[in-house]
């Protein structure tokens, strides 16, 4: 028996589903960090000119609260007590100063180390000063600690290995008596995915993403990116290794407890408007942890009208915690240049009884996809036996109400907050403070359910034209709308 | 030298083939565990209304004796000694009264854990309370224990981890004196093949099955499933998968120390009756526990009848010991929609010189599959040299005694146990409580040996059609019904 | 740098290769080993029996001189003392009267152990018990000591665990002060062949062969057999699956301590002569221990002509003990019914400038094999730029002083001790005892260096046609006969 | 995050690039190594004439300032008090007069052992003897130590065994006090490149070179060599081999600590003029150290005036440190009678944003190769959001200004320094010593710059014909030649 088994009726039959015991993170953290965007380039102006955007776009509005600062904060060497130094000409303030600042504004702030005696860009890491880091960290009123794998001594080879460098931080944290979410980046090394909830509030699951599509390139390379053993802690992994990697280990996202696919690349540039919007709904889907990743002090309406689709925030933080499955792989279909191509359908349930089914193109030229009822609902029986293969759905398209280019342009050209707030009013756009998304849901808001494209019949298909690079995004709602009774519903099919 | 080739002599010459020496599963396991049926929604009633189903059916006069409770039985929190409590609502008699129960019905009571530091469920795993929790299974009568993966704490990556971890329980079960089958379920990780034998009964060899007999799924993600060094800790793994997957070490199998092939999905639904029906003549062949998965409370004549057939049950129980290899595979066949297609021939020793042979149907297609007595026989001698390639052999179908579906339904609808002893005594039914399934097999008994369907002459060739998805199970016997003496035999043939 | 090139100057220069230093098997060690044959019917006569068999045939004259006694010699337990107990059915005169007995007669007696708790056929192994075991050992006059892997309690997963148990046994045979060639049977796990060398005088390099020239078989899996990394512990590896396996490898043979491929399945039937001819002449090419594995006892005129091939055996017993490596492969040729089919070429130096080359061909047809001699000195440079690419060579065939079958029958049949010395000396058969392989091939005995049959001229080709599933057996020697002097040459030639 | 990333922005941003401390080889090591053409044949006479042939033929005046002798310097026996010996018959005057004697002459010594019981010819190796060993080394003013991994004793398996072990000669090496270039040869073992920098100058990526363009052979055999689990550490790799298995970690390299690709092969024969250019630019651009592995005292033209191109060597010096990467890779492309065949293209930032671009052709037939400034300029965003992707690019031809191989012949010829001297100055060589690369760079000296050959327009495509076996390697310098700001560059094109 595992894990994915038993979780299913967790949500029936109300067992608990355990992880680390932080209380946080019981759904996917919201927020952003200046990694990709800046790289070293960090600055309090920065990370406080951020946090001003995320509240004045209506971002926090809408959950996204950790504002993560990456690496290369600190000073090179520590001070007389072994303690860190922050890097004074960057944060003239201190770091107790940022968080208290984010925190008026209802943010939360996340930091970063190493798991190692450096971190990636050279700074002092955390390996063997588990204990005065994180009581930095706690006094600094920090909310959120990512953990690197750079310069690691050789500690690694086995899960055992990696488990106790990473513990070692986990129970300094705890020691510290704040709550802070533990996020490790040990790029799916030492099978991290069995270990990682135990001590951890997410990890990352493969080395570093980048903003392409398919390409596959040198230093994200591996044998077969869906086997166990592939490890590849480099870089420049593209969304689709990044996908099929994960593929194998999908299941292991819990509450407070995620599968990390990486910083969102939307907004960066280099891709197209299509393959951020498929970007940005696999990623919710799979719940990973959705931090934006591109510079928002540059103005860009249409990043904003990814990120700001209730639709697709709601399938991130759906109260079922279960992240979408690959049921479906197609590779027989149109190679690009670098030899690539394939199909994917991702399905996963929802409350509620809902199902999201996302067709994934990755084709080199635009696909018919179909996919039955029996294989969208396999997680819960094989062979069509799942109930819900003997119901009829109703399709709706979760992109179907973005927020236009214009209305996003108004939000970001806004003169003021107050400007802001009638825009967004006058568009009745969904706030989850408000209205956190599991009320929503339970309320059937219509603004989270996405409008209806089409209906399949019970034992039937979904069959979409999917342009080449693009996903459609669904939300499948039974037709009487009544909460299926799963498990009794399975035995009465039989 | 290896395991395989000491084992083959040892009915001929009375060598020990030691395993862990508890002395239990001299044969494979038979039984039922609710894992696959119900999931989390166990309860005192759900295990006493099975295990009155088993012997009201007449499955237990069959062999099926252990009725394993699986996860979900305790409450999520140890007491203040550190000792289990079992949940009360769902077990108002505690866990004693339910053993206690089982025995008088001249039934075993089987439990589970995990090796971690939870249950895959999230209850209390027995990682580090070894002891204590070996104690109170002992306490309370318990027979079989199977033994999770799950929340292990990154206690894996080389077999000694792994083996010291489980070798922990198994040591803390011998100590309290109670004779338990140890059961392992490490998911094949670490080399299991290579040690469970030491410390245990049988260990499972790959992650969690489901009901599909080829349909690969990204959770059960693995480079080559015939590659030793690939593992998939996962779930949704295919019988073809598992097949494949434990023909490297099929011949692992001793007395005392089995593979384990996952619970068997008969009766769950989502396969074909000939799909059933070839799952159940491996696994039975493969010396797999044959744990039953299906609900018994869920009127199911056609699942009874599978299970219920004691030709098969005898090649599970035949005293030889020796699990079925795999000798043919040939995957130049036609593929389905997952590109998966291919063809199997098992075949292995059975007593007094018999010799089980599956033929196995897995391609897209109805096939004709050949193997010569060459093949069949290859364990005792490549290129043809065995003895038995030189005798004529006659070819027994075993489903040919199938009961019959209607005489199957009059059992679960007879009024009560008496009106049932009289339709088994009607039919003539195997009794393997009356008669041990050794003692029939050296009595000869026809209800153990199938219907002769065809001959195949020395040095000849077996041809079967085979439908799509199906297996032929047949058992060879030699045609003058002497006991082979092999080792001798081979020489003379030289 | 790395063993091979430092190696290859070792003639001259006179620079040590360093291995297990006591002494032992500076040429792979050539006898007969029990198991294929009688597995674990054994008995002092077995033992005795055989024995004069190999003074008898003049097998012990070409320097088959290592008696070893495989599994199951013991009793089950243990006596108080903690010390093996000969079976006294089997051996009733205990294990030191066979070693006395073989002493007398000029062999030499090899036993056999486990490194785990049991060996493979379940009587008590050593670990945990090396010192009395050795002391055991050595008391009872043992000269070779075969180690093998069952029942290793998980202490495997990194080459310092294993390494550490192996070595645990080689200190105590070590510490009893009688020197034993120590060979291990860790069937190539845990990179055996980058630490065998430091501990011991053999190591097996794989799981059990089979007697089949190309089978597959499902229990010798392995995703690629010349990936490092594929470790297949099983049994049923065929020739061509070994050979691939130790191609990776084959370099790491020096004095005292060789790569082990396996006893030989000459005689053991299964095979044609030519398979056996090849088998016979790549294991004593690659510097395997040569331990036949028939019964003796069964006359096998055709065995024996194989076995006592001196211009082969010289290949084995050559003082340049350097392994021939697989310099060629080709995958492109017809495949059997299994889908294999491969050619090699593979290539040896030997003292005084000779080379062994040996066209393999593993293809379901006859196959013409082309190789230069830029391919086969590869080894002394690529490029073309070996000195020895620029000579013209003699090419003698190796086979074709084979003893005629009649010859073979008549000893086999010869009435008494003098009858054979007869024939012999009727035959000039070459006698190893008398001159030693060493001195033979210094004075150029014409018994060891085959006939002469073609020539290449400098920078030329070999082309040879050769037979389905056979090998063509050359020896090259230079056409003026000179010692080339290989680096000045090389320099030369530049 | 991980390093390629962070490094990027090390040269706009001044953070620091920590690897191991001792402040040696910020730029890639210069110099020769016997091992490929003398191998054991190692004497004082061997090291002072060679080093006075570095210092007469101007390659010291270039860089090649490392003289390292290689294996084979010692007596097979330490002395009573654990010391090395050194062979006086090779080195009468012992160790510290060849030191003593290259440092008068400006050059660096470089000595050799094995992390291991012995070396890998068999002398005695420094596991367990690190302090001592370390000692000797700092007595004779050693300036390099290379460390080996033969005999190792199975001390391997993980990062951690592997590093523990190399990591106590490291701290004993920095005990001493003397700064010493610490060059570990581990193969790639273990993940050498994710801790080599913390405790060495450089790591060996992968088994032995052999000089050899694209034939695999068996000694370096691996299922994929772009795995990063795929570890060969055996020898006989060629070129494309290491190229391959080097790629998915190029971009490890950082100053102090650098990814070794082996002794080049350039003059060692086997290889063609185009071959060897190739081979010698392509371990420039990917900072591998340059050691010279031909035998200087026999003279040759052509290899001179490989190793002494100025603008070739000005990739392995810049400033930038920065490998090149491996952007593009085809397979589709006809192949060799080894089933080898493929094309490369290899980008690198350079100083004063410039960039190399290395067309390299390894398959059978001469081929057309483009490459886009998008896929060039990768590293520094994908999709074509590169700054560099939107600038024109003049490309420079870096073997324009070759040599010719009468002036080579002409400097080797001359009878006496004096003559070199006039003959260097008459062709206006470049002289690091004088100039260092750096400042050359700095001041756009044109001898280190190529020859312009072509233009690219922004978002423009370079194609170029390449001939079979052979590499067009090219400087691009931003038409404006203003140094391009990156970071900023990009957000203005976005």
């Amino acid at each position: 028996m595992s894990w994915l088994t038993a979780l299913y009726f967790i949500p029936l039959l109300g067992i608990p589903a355990k992880a680390v015991n932080n209380g946080l993170a019981r759904t996917p953290p919201l927020g952003w960090n200046n990694w990709y965007s800046t790289y070293c380039d960090v600055s309090e102006d920065l990370i406080l000119e951020t946090s001003q955007l995320l509240v004045d776009t209506g971002l926090l509005d809408l959950g996204y609260k950790y504002v993560v600062l990456d690496d290369c904060w600190a000073e090179e060497e520590r001070d007389n007590t072994g303690h860190w130094r922050a890097d004074l000409t960057k944060f003239p303030n201190g770091m107790k100063y940022v968080a208290d600042t984010l925190h008026d504004k209802g943010l939360l702030f996340g930091m970063y180390s190493s798991a190692g005696e450096l971190t990636c860009a050279g700074y002092p890491g955390s390996l063997n000063h588990e204990k005065e880091d994180a009581e930095d960290l706690a006094s600094w009123n920090v909310d959120f600690f990512k953990y690197d794998n750079c310069y690691n001594l050789g500690q690694s080879g086995t899960a055992l290995i990696s488990f106790n460098r990473y513990k070692a931080m986990g129970d300094a944290l705890n020691a510290t008596g704040r709550p802070m979410v533990y996020s490790l980046c040990s790029w799916g090394e030492d099978q991290v995915h069995t270990w990682g909830m135990s001590i951890a509030n997410s990890w990352r699951m493969s080395g570093d993403i980048y903003n392409s599509f398919t390409r596959p390139d040198a230093l994200c390379s591996c044998d077969d990116e869906r086997d166990p053993q592939c490890i590849a802690p480099g870089t420049h992994c593209s969304l689709l290794f990044v996908l099929n990697h994960v593929s194998a280990y999908a299941d292991k996202a819990r509450p407070g407890a995620w599968n990390d696919l990486d910083i969102l690349q939307v907004g960066i540039g280099g891709m197209t408007d299509e393959e951020e919007k498929a970007h940005f709904a696999l990623w919710a889907a799979l719940k990973s942890p959705l931090l934006l990743g591109h510079d928002l002090r540059v103005s860009n309406a249409k990043s904003l009208t990814i990120a700001n689709n209730p639709a697709i925030l709601a399938l991130s933080q759906d109260p079922s915690t279960k992240a979408a499955l690959l049921v479906q792989r197609d590779t027989n279909v149109p190679k690009d240049k670098y030899g690539v191509g394939e199909t994917h359908v991702w399905s996963g349930g929802l409350a509620h009884g809902d199902q999201v089914v996302i067709l994934l193109n990755m084709a080199n030229e635009n696909q018919k996809i179909s996919v039955s009822l029996e294989e969208i609902f396999v997680r819960d029986g094989a062979g069509g036996i799942a109930a819900q293969n003997h119901h009829d759905w109703d399709v709706y398209d979760l992109w179907a109400d973005r927020m236009s280019d214009n209305d996003a342009q108004s939000i970001l050209d806004a003169a003021d907050q107050s400007a802001r707030e009638q825009l967004f009013q006058k568009l009745n756009w969904y706030n989850s403070t408000r209205i956190p998304y599991s009320e929503g849901l339970k309320m059937r808001d219509p603004r989270l359910l996405g409008k209806k494209v089409s209906m399949i019949s019970a034992q039937g298909i979904l069959e979409v034209d999917v342009s080449r690079h693009a996903a459609q995004v669904f939300r499948l709602r039974n037709v009487d709308d009544s909460n299926l009774k799963r498990r009794v519903a399975i035995k009465d099919e039989l």
